[in-house]
C-alpha cells in the first residue's frame, strides 16, 4: 500500500516542505510515526497504572490472526486482547470524573440525540479520553466505528474496553503500517454501514477515503479535523478545489488553542524540564525562542520561577509583546554563549544550528516546544568528533572534544510530549471541542457550509468554555435583557466579533 | 445646525442604543463634551508646563472675530492666538523625541513622498502628537487642513504653531458646537482645493462630508477612521450600503488595540487609583468587571501589587481564561459586601447598579476603565437621601444616611482619561497606525480595496510594531531563505494567518 | 541656640559621616530642613482639601507673639490659628476611619487604662495620623506635650484641632531654627510637670533633655525612637555608656520595616515615576541600585509591570536573592549606557557618579527611593556646562553640551517622599508600634529593660500585626492546646525565635 | 545497644513533644528512619544512572562480614562493594562540576591549608554531594571520617569510591540500627587517632559521642550541626549546661534557609504535584497552611502558575504578610469543602484533621511540604470504612463509602523529599556552609567561641553566598573606601547588623 506522500506527484495539492519532512518520519515497517501528544499519556510511564496490563500481554500473535468475540457475541472489532476489557473500563471510569464537560453533554443533549441517524468514522489517538468521547457521541444517538491514527499510542485495554461494549474499533499499540492502512480500511469498508461524518486527526483517514471511495463523501455531511498537519491538507484541498464536503478547522478554536498552547505549555515546559534534569530555575538565563502562544507560556512560567529570559523573534508584533512583558528582544547569536538553556518554540526549522551548538557553553540544556523536531538541527551533531551519552531517558550529553557537553532533551522532539504529559482537563477540551463540532456540521441547515474549511462557530467555541466552567467552581454573569439590547447582542451569544483576539 | 443625532430619522443607518446615548452627551451650547483620551492630556494638569501659556491667555475674543495672520502672511487658519506658536513649538520638539517611528517614517519615505498628491483633510484631538504625525504627512508630500474632533482637547500653542508653519488648522480650546461645526465646514469648504484622503476620529468630519458635500466623495480615495463610534458608524454605513469610498478601521489593528487596551490599563489602573486615593494596593480585595484587553490588563497589575482581585464576566471564553490566569470567576453580587474597589471594564451600560452600589462596605471606591460613562449607574446616586461630598478632583464621597461612604472617582467617566494620562510612546502607535492607513489607501492598486471597511493589512501591523522596536533596543530575527521557504512565507511578512490571535 | 551638630566636639559620641551631613541640611534661618515622610502628606498638593485651609490663613504673626486660648480657657499651647480647629478635627475624623488599629486598642486598653499616670512628651511629625496617636494614648490615660519634629512638616489645622481639644502643643509650619528649640523646650519645660516618658523622632528632643535637664532622666522610664538617625545616636549613647534609660528601637520591629521599606516602595516607585514623568513601564530597562527592602519592592514592582529590570548589590547574600528572584546581577558600569531608568536604593553615597551621569543615554531617568539626598552625586551636576531646566515640579532636565537630557527627580532627593504620598495604612503601622513601645516601657517590671538600646519584643510587634488583620477580613488560626505543647509555644505568641527572617 | 530515647529519663535534657516523636518513628530491626532529604536522590528513581548499579549488586552478605582492601591495600572502611568505586567516582566527578563553590574554595584555600591538623568525624547522608565535601575537606588538610546518618540513604557505589580514595567510610544502603551505631563507633573509636571536629546531620553522632566516649570532648574543637532536630538537641544541651564545646548551628544561616525552604520549595512543590498528579495548576483553588519561607514559596509559585491561593497562619506577622503578598488568610474551616488542593508547610501537628478530609470535596489532593509526617492526621485514614487504593507510587486514594476519593501523596510524608528532587546547587549550599563553618571553628582563636550554640558568622554567610555567584554570572559591585568609610563598614562586609532580615 503506497503511503500518502508516495503519490505527491499525481496529487491535487501542492505540499509545503514542512509537511513532506512530517511524511518522511511516517511509519516503515520498522520506523517510528513522530511523538504525537497523546503518545506521553500512554507511554510506558512508571506511574502508570495501566502501563503495567499492557506489558503482561506479551501475546506476540497479531490480532489481525486472532479470533476475538466480545461477552455479546460480536467479532467487529480487532483489538490486542479483549479480555483486558475490565482495565479498560477502569481508565475510562476515571477519565470519566475528569471530562465533566463531555458527560454534561450526554446529560443535556440526550433527551433529543442531536447525532441520531449519524454514522460516524473515526481515526484518532485510542486513549481513554478518546472512549469517553466515542462514548458520549453514542449516547447522543451516533453510531461510530473508530481506527488509530497512531501506530504506537493505543491503549490496548481501552480498545479492549470499547470493543466490549459493542464499538467497533480497529486499532492496537505496534501496529506496522501495513496494519495502520488495515485498520482504517475495516472502518470504512463495510458491508450496509457507510459514514456520514469524518472525525480525523492527521487527514490519513480524509486520505484514505479520498483515495479509495471518493463516491462515498456523497453522502458524507462533514470533516471534523483537529490537528495542524490535517488542517493544512484541508485548505490546500480547498484551494485546489477538491475539497467536496465541508471540514471543519476545530485545530484554531480559541478555546482548544489556548489550552493546548499557552495554558498547557506554561505548566509543561517546568514540567518537563524537571523531569528530566532536576535543575533549579532561580538565577538561569534562558533564551526562548519565539514568542506566541508556546513562547509565552514558556517565557511567563519561566520568569516566574525566577529565570532570566531572552527572546527572539521574526515577527515584529510578537517582538514587541515580547518587550512589552519586559523580555529583552535579541538575535540568538546574542546570548547564546551566556545562556544556560535554549528553549525552540518557532514552528520553524533549524532555528538552533550547529554553529549556535558550537558556541554554547558546557552543561547548556538544549530542548524543543514547538513544532515536529526540526527546530534543532540535531542531525548536525552526528559527527565523528562529537560524543553522544545517555545519561537518562530522554537526555544525551553531546560532548564536544574539549569536554563541553551539551544536554540535549528529547533528542531534538517535542519536550512536552516526550518528556511531561497532558492533563486531561486539556484532552477534555479538545474532546468536547470535536464532539460539538460533529453535532454543528451533522445538524446544519442546507447551504450554512459550502465545500470550504470552517473555523468552529463562535457560539460553539463559547460553549466549550461554558461547558468546562464548573471545574472552576466559575459562575458566569447573565445580560439583563436592556443590557443585550444596549450592546446589540443575543444573550446567549456569540459575545464577540469574529476578529476578536481574546 | 443639526447635530447629526439630530437627524437619525431620516439617517441611512440604524443606530444602536449605545450611539444615541454617546450623542445625547455631544454638546450643547452650555454642555460638555465626553471626556476623550487626549483630553486628560491636555487637562489643567498643575505639572504641565504648558497649561499655563493658555491660562495666561484671557484674551476673550472669540477666534472667530479675531484678525490673524502667521509670519509668511497666511490667514487660512483659525486658532486663539497665533502668538502662542513658539511655545507650541517647544510642545512639539518633545513629542518628536518621544514618536521616533514617526520621525523614521519621515526618513524612510521622504524620497518616494508616497503621499505626493494627497490632499487630506482631518478631524482628531489637536495636541503635540497630532502636531507630530501632521508634518510626518506633510514631509511625506501631503497637503493638510485640519479641524478638532472635540471642543475641549485642542492645545491652543500647538495649534498655533502649526498655523505658523502653513498648516490651515482651524481648532481652539473651548469651541462652542456652533464653532466646533464651522471648523469642520472651514477646512473642506475651501475655494480650489478639495480632499482626496479624509482622517477622522469620532466621524463628525465624515457625516459632514456626507451630508453637505457628498460630491465630494468622488474624488475622496479613502477615509481613515480611529475610534469605536466612528468605526461602528462606518460598520452602519457599509451594512446600509451608503459607504461609497474604502475606509480603514484602524482602531481593531492588533498593536493599537494591544496598547491602547491591555498595556495603557495595566499601568493606568494603577495610576488612576493613585493619584485619586493614595491608596495601598497591597491586601484589598478588587473586583474586575469584565475580562476583555482592559480587564485583562488591570487584573495582572493589581495581583502583581498584592490585590486580591476578583472577575465578572458574560463571555464563557474570557471567563475560561480569567481562570486560568487565577481569578475567582463571580458574579458581582456575590462578592460586592466584601470588596475595597470595584472596577467596570465592560463596555456595557448598568453593569453597577444602585443595588449594588447600597451593598458595597463604607469607603468602597468605584470606578470605571471601561466605555465612556455609562457602566456605573451614577444617576441612581443622584437621590435626597445621599450626600456627596467633592474631597478632591475627580473624587466624590457619596455618604449613606447611615454614614457609609463609596469613594465614586471621575464620577463613573473613564478613570484612566480622567484621572491618569496617556504616555506618548502610545499615541506615537496610534499616529504611526493613521499615517500608514493613509499611506495605503492612497497608494493602492485600483480594486485593491471596495466600498467596504477594511482592518488595516497585517503587514502594516507589523510595520507599526517594527518602527516602534528600536525604542527597545529590541533586535528582531530575519528569516534565512531556506525557512522562509520551509514555512511558505515572505521574508518580509506578513508572518500570521488573519485569523491569528497574539 | 548652638544647633547639636554644632557641638559635636563636646559630645558624648562619636558622630558617623552620614550623620554629619544629616546635620549639615539642617534648618539655618533661611535654610531647608531635609523632606522627610510626613511632609508629602502636608505637601500644598493640590488635590489636598486641607492644604488649601493653611494657604487662607495668610498671617504673617508669629505664633509665638499671640495671644490665643481654645474654647475651654486655656493658653498652654502655640499653634498658628486655634481657630482653625474645626477644619483639622475633621481630617482627625477622616484619618480615624483609615487607623483602625489605634482605635481598637483605644477599645481594647480603655478600661485597665496601661497609661495612666504616663506623662509622655512628643517630638513627631504633627499630621492627623500623629493626632489620632496622641488621642489614642489620652484614651489610654497618659498626659502627653508635644513638639514637632520638623519645621515644615506641620499641618497647622491639626495642630489647632489638638490644642482645642486640651493637648499642649507647641507646632507649626514654617517655624524658625529658634522657634523648633524654643517650641520642644516648651514642652518639657513646665512648672509642676515632669515628663516620665519620651517619644522621639529624630533624636532632638532626647538630645534637648540630655543637655538642658539631664536630671530629668531621672524620672523618665524610657525613650521610643523611630528614626534610622535617632535610633543611630542612641545605639552611639549606648556604646559609650551614657544612655541612662532603657529606649526602645521601633524602627526596626518587623511590621514597621516591612511597611515602611517593602510594602510601601513596591508602590511608590510606580507612583512617585507616574506622577513626575508619566512615562510607560512596559519594555523599559532600568537598573536599581541596592536589594535590601527597598530594592526588592522596587525590583518586584517594576518587573511586574513589564520592565527589565537590573540589580547592582555589594551584600553578596542580597546579591544572590536578586538573582534566585530573576535579576541580572551587573556593575552599575555594565548598563549605564543602555538603561531608562536608574533608582538607587543603597543607603549610600555617591552611588550614581558625574562619570555615570556621563555615560547615560539620553531622556534617561535618574532618582533616589533610599536615603537622604546623598546617593546621586547631584552637586557633580551643578557645574557650568550643564544646563538645569525645570520642566514640572520636582523634574529637572539637566542638558549636555551635545543635547542629551538627563531627566533628574526631586533633585536627587527621596522620590517616595517628594512625588508619592505615604499611606495611612503605613501611617497606622507605626503609630501603633509607637503606642505599644510606650505601654511596654511604661509597664514593664523593674529590670527588664536597662539601660540599653532593646528592639520592639516579638509578642508586642505581633500584636501591631494583629490589629491590622481586620482591614483585611484575614481569620488568624489558633493553636490547639495539643499542637502549642507540640511546639513548646504559648498559644498567644511569641511564634518565632528572635532570629527568625521573616 | 539502647537507642537516645530510651534512655530519656536519665537524659540531661528535657525532649519536647515532637523530638521524642521524631524519635518513635527512628529504626528498629525491621523499621524504617524517616525520610530525609538525600533519600530522595539516591532514591531508585528510574532515570537515575547510579541506582542501576546499586540493584546489580545483589549481594546478600552483610558489608561487616566481608573482607575489604582498597587498592593501595587499606581495609579501614566498611562499604557494601569496593567494586563499585569506579562508578561512583564518576558520580563524584559530575557532582564536582555542579558545586563550583567547594571547588573554589578548594582552590583559594589550598595554599594555606586552614584545616591542616584538623580530624574530623562526619555523620551525614553519603552521597555524591558529601563525597565533594569530604574531598574538600581532606584538600583543605583535615582527615575525615565518616558513617551515615540515616539507614537507607547512602549511595553504594559513592561510598566504594571514597574508601577507594582513602577515607575510612563506613556506610551502605540498608543498615539495620544495630548496622547504624556500629558504623559511627568504627568511626570514633579507633586505636591512635581521636576527633577533633565533629560534623552531624541530626545529632546522634553527637550523642554517641556524649554516651560513649564524653571524654573526647577535651579534645574536640567544635561541633557543626545542619539538622533542624540535631540543633534543637544542642540548644537544650545548653540550657541545661551540659554543652562542653562550642557548636554552630548551619542550619539557620541565611543563605542555606533561603535555599532550603523558599527557593527550593518554590520549585519542588510543582514538581512534585506534576509527578505524581499530572494535574494542571491553572484556575485550581489551593489552600496553603503556614505562610514561613516554606509556604512563601509555595503559594509564591502556585499563584504565578495560575492557582488561586488561601493561606492560613496563626502567627500575625506572616499573616499580615500573606495578605500583602495577595493572598486570602482565612481559617481552614472557611475553605475545605472548596479546595482541589491542601498543603500543609507549618511543622506543627494535625494541621489537616480527619474531620477536615470527612468534608474536602471528591478528587481533593493532600500533601505535606512542612515538616516530618505529622502535619497531616493520616492516622486517622486507616479505619475500616475507608478503602485506600495505591494508584502510583507515592499517590493513594482513600475513598470514602460514598465513592468519594481522596487523593492522597506521600502518605503524608514529605512531598518535596518523596516524589521531587533537592538541586544539586542547594546541597553545594549546604555543604559549602558545613566547611566554612568547620574552618571557623577550628581556626578560631581561644575565646571566640564559648561552650554555646552559634549562628555561623555573617560574614562566613556571606562568603558562602559569593562563592556560589559566579554560577550567575553575577558581578558584585565593590564599596570605595570613601562609601564604606561613609557606610562605617568594613568593605570585605559583613555588611548588615545580626538582625537583619534579607
Amino acid at each position: 500500500m503506497e503511503k500518502w506522500d508516495g503519490n505527491e506527484g499525481t496529487s491535487a495539492f501542492h505540499m509545503p516542505e514542512w509537511m513532506k519532512q512530517e511524511f518522511n518520519k511516517r511509519p516503515t515497517k520498522i520506523g517510528r510515526r513522530s511523538l504525537s501528544r497523546s503518545i506521553s499519556q500512554s507511554s510506558t510511564d512508571s506511574y502508570s497504572s495501566a502501563a503495567s496490563y499492557t506489558d503482561s500481554s506479551d501475546d506476540e500473535t497479531s490480532p489481525r490472526d486472532k479470533q476475538q468475540k466480545n461477552s455479546k457475541g460480536s467479532s467487529d472489532f480487532c483489538v490486542k486482547n479483549i479480555k483486558q476489557a475490565e482495565f479498560g473500563r477502569r481508565e475510562i471510569e476515571i477519565a470519566e470524573q475528569e471530562m465533566p464537560a463531555l458527560m454534561a453533554l450526554r446529560k443535556r443533549a440526550q433527551g433529543e440525540k442531536p447525532l441520531a441517524g449519524a454514522k460516524i468514522v473515526g481515526c484518532t489517538h485510542i486513549t481513554a479520553q478518546t472512549a469517553v468521547l466515542m462514548e458520549t457521541l453514542g449516547a447522543l444517538g451516533a453510531q461510530c466505528r473508530w481506527a488509530a491514527c497512531n501506530i504506537y499510542s493505543t491503549l490496548n485495554e481501552v480498545a479492549a474496553a470499547l470493543a466490549e461494549s459493542g464499538f467497533p474499533v480497529f486499532a492496537w499499540k505496534g501496529e506496522s503500517e501495513d496494519d495502520f492502512w488495515w485498520c482504517i480500511d475495516r472502518c470504512v469498508n463495510v458491508e450496509g454501514w457507510q459514514p456520514n461524518m469524518i472525525l480525523d486527526d492527521g487527514g490519513d483517514l480524509t486520505h484514505w477515503i479520498y483515495k479509495k471511495y471518493p463516491n462515498m463523501f456523497k453522502k458524507i455531511k462533514g470533516i471534523v479535523e483537529e490537528s495542524v498537519t490535517g488542517v493544512h491538507r484541508l485548505y490546500q484541498l480547498s484551494k485546489a478545489g477538491k475539497l467536496c464536503v465541508p471540514a471543519m478547522n476545530v485545530n484554531d478554536s480559541v478555546t482548544k488553542q489556548k489550552f493546548d498552547n499557552l495554558y498547557c505549555c506554561r505548566e509543561s515546559i517546568l514540567d518537563g524540564l524537571k523531569r528530566t534534569t532536576d535543575m533549579m530555575f532561580g538565577g538561569k538565563q534562558v533564551v526562548v525562542c519565539g514568542y506566541g502562544e508556546v513562547g509565552k507560556g514558556c517565557c511567563a512560567a519561566l520568569k516566574a520561577m525566577g529565570s532570566i529570559v531572552y527572546v527572539t523573534e521574526i515577527d515584529p508584533i510578537c517582538a514587541l509583546q515580547a518587550c512589552m512583558d519586559g523580555f529583552r528582544l535579541v538575535k540568538l547569536n546574542e546570548v547564546i554563549r551566556q545562556v544556560d538553556i535554549v528553549i525552540t518554540c518557532t514552528g520553524n526549522k533549524n532555528v538552533v544550528t550547529r554553529e549556535h551548538l558550537d558556541r554554547m557553553k558546557n552543561s547548556c540544556i538544549v530542548c524543543n516546544m514547538g513544532h515536529s523536531n526540526t527546530e534543532i538541527d540535531v542531525a548536525s551533531l552526528r559527527t565523528p568528533e562529537l560524543t553522544w551519552e545517555r545519561v537518562r531517558s530522554q537526555v544525551d550529553h553531546v560532548i564536544w572534544p574539549d569536554g563541553k557537553r551539551i544536554v540535549l532533551l528529547a533528542e531534538g522532539r517535542l519536550l512536552n510530549l516526550s518528556c511531561s504529559t497532558v492533563p486531561t482537563f486539556v484532552l477534555s477540551i479538545t474532546a468536547t471541542t470535536q464532539a460539538l463540532a460533529l453535532i454543528e456540521l451533522y445538524n446544519a441547515p442546507e447551504g450554512r457550509y459550502k465545500q470550504d474549511v470552517y473555523l468552529l462557530p463562535k457560539k460553539m467555541d463559547e460553549y466549550v468554555a461554558s461547558l468546562h466552567l464548573p471545574t472552576f467552581d466559575a459562575h458566569l454573569t447573565e445580560l439583563t435583557d436592556e443590557q443585550a439590547k444596549y450592546l446589540g447582542l443575543n444573550k446567549n451569544g456569540p459575545f464577540k466579533p469574529n476578529y476578536y483576539r481574546y
